[in-house]
């Protein structure tokens, strides 16, 4: 019973269950069937016929989508309490537009459509709210894909244009603040090979930063360190503790997004997005934005210092 | 009268009218207003409150999503027998989450959301089929969204891979190829400054094309034509005439997207993306992936070329 009443609750949590009655939920709930995937196991297939739609219990699922023959690419991982594969409900029985695989060992709950499409019919009013409520939340989706979307899209043509150095990585800082709302500023040193000091070359929002770092900053070390392992991955930190630490002599800052900014495999500077006012965390962040930004922004700075004599060269 | 039945016809072709009766959409199409813009007058604006939908009748809007304070990015392009706004329905009087602006001279129904509200309360079992339609469209566009920062988000991990020059080539040509359906085959041609000639580094689905151009290939000669005008546009050319003329000793196809690859503002090279058996249209290809794609790919191999010797250096 208290399992019932939790699955319930459960239920009541998602969009598209949220607006029918206890009795419907609980006659679809005797029905649901209660599953498992261990780390690495397929959940469906890009292209398999979909019936069902799964709710996350416990785990992760990576969705994939093919991007060539024999390629695919991690697109969103769904946490503990998500739901996906309901596209099915609307469309018949058409083919998965995208793959689904677990992450880690993952419980979950599969619901056959026609068990959904019965409670819908039995409630044309819940329907009629459940519909709204849930082409909001796309259109919301939509909104966050076509603005990140944008985002790349106007750093790619940033990196065409003929800026130099200084004004791209204004432009790009700019850009990239403005992208994740929790970065309320940015800075951008980078290693001049002359006097081995990393110099000021980019800020947004934070004018007070020192001009020159005389000394090797505890952020760059890190970055060294980690370019061993997991290379060019950004760092979110979110400990204020570890954040001070970190920019120590740099900026003051609650939290701290770390780029290390790679020319010919060397630690050639580093671009720091900071929130003074609040903490944040490494799931608030689209870490796929962040790792191509950081790509992005070490290659174009690649191509512009050979000019400027900054970076690697 | 005449006008009265091609506005009923005209409503019925979307989505969001189609499954409604005729005398319903008379009834709305009596209270809609028709208007005009000249080309650069914004429909509305990003932040904005909606109460409204439109359907373009005639020229062309734009779809913008601002990226920075004073920075906007457009994002689609909307031309006639398209409708924006429509998420006004579904939201109650919340703002609009993009900004949309005439890019030509444009005619366009205005309806006031009341009116399709009005609509929508008096035929339930039409709103159901009309929800459930929409309902799939967006999850196809978000599909398409994501599927596109795949493509983008991979390009640019390859971009920060330490692939060689010519598997670099390769495996961009592969995502390209995938992600754009029309593009059957495509190759890479970079200049090798020792000797002038344009040579092969990259092609897939078309192994046959030459390795080396002794002469300068007429691809070549259009792009150094377009580089003065509109620098790194990728070109579409669609005509089989004109694309074997272009392609003269390169290739055979019935239409093709060609790209320079511009290295220090001259041309370094050419990507060529190909349809062997029917020919495809602009409005067919992402524009914005196209020359974003063009961009990085410039990019990336301005970088490699420094070890290997091709390119512009």
């Amino acid at each position: 019973m208290a399992e019932e009443i939790s699955g319930l609750e459960f239920l009541k949590s998602f969009d598209i269950f949220a607006n029918f009655t206890d009795e419907a939920l609980k006659r679809l709930l005797s029905k649901v069937e209660i599953l498992e995937l261990d780390a690495g196991m397929p959940l469906f297939a890009e292209g398999e016929t979909a019936d069902s739609l799964y709710v996350v219990v416990s785990g992760e699922i990576k969705i994939t989508r093919k991007i060539g023959e024999d390629m695919e690419k991690d697109v969103s991982l769904l946490g503990p309490k998500s739901i996906c594969g309901e596209m099915s409900l609307f469309s018949g029985r058409t083919k998965r537009i995208a793959g689904a695989r677990a992450k880690s060992y993952t419980r979950y709950y599969k619901i056959h459509i026609d068990l959904v499409r019965e409670m819908f019919v039995g409630d044309p009013e819940g329907t009629s709210r459940t519909f709204k409520a849930m082409m909001l939340a796309r259109y919301h989706q939509l909104a966050k894909s076509d603005r990140e979307l944008a985002t790349v899209y106007e750093l790619s043509r940033l990196m065409g244009s003929d800026l130099n150095l200084k004004e791209f990585c204004h432009s790009a800082l700019e850009l990239i603040c403005f992208s994740i709302p929790q970065a309320e500023s940015g800075l951008i040193y980078l290693l001049d090979r002359r006097s081995g000091d990393y110099i000021r070359r980019g800020e947004v929002g934070y004018e007070q930063a020192p001009e020159i770092l005389y000394f090797d900053p505890p952020a760059a070390r890190v970055i060294g360190l980690s370019l061993g392992a997991a290379r060019m991955d950004p760092i979110v930190v979110s400990d204020p503790l570890r954040t001070a630490g970190m920019l120590k002599g740099i900026a003051e800052a609650k939290a701290a997004i770390v780029m290390g900014i790679v020319v010919d495999e060397k630690l050639a500077g580093y671009c720091l997005l900071m929130n003074q006012s609040q903490v944040f965390f490494e799931k608030d962040c689209d870490m796929n934005l962040l790792r191509s930004f950081s790509v992005l922004l070490s290659s174009a700075i690649d191509n512009r210092s050979r000019v400027s004599g900054f970076g690697g060269h």
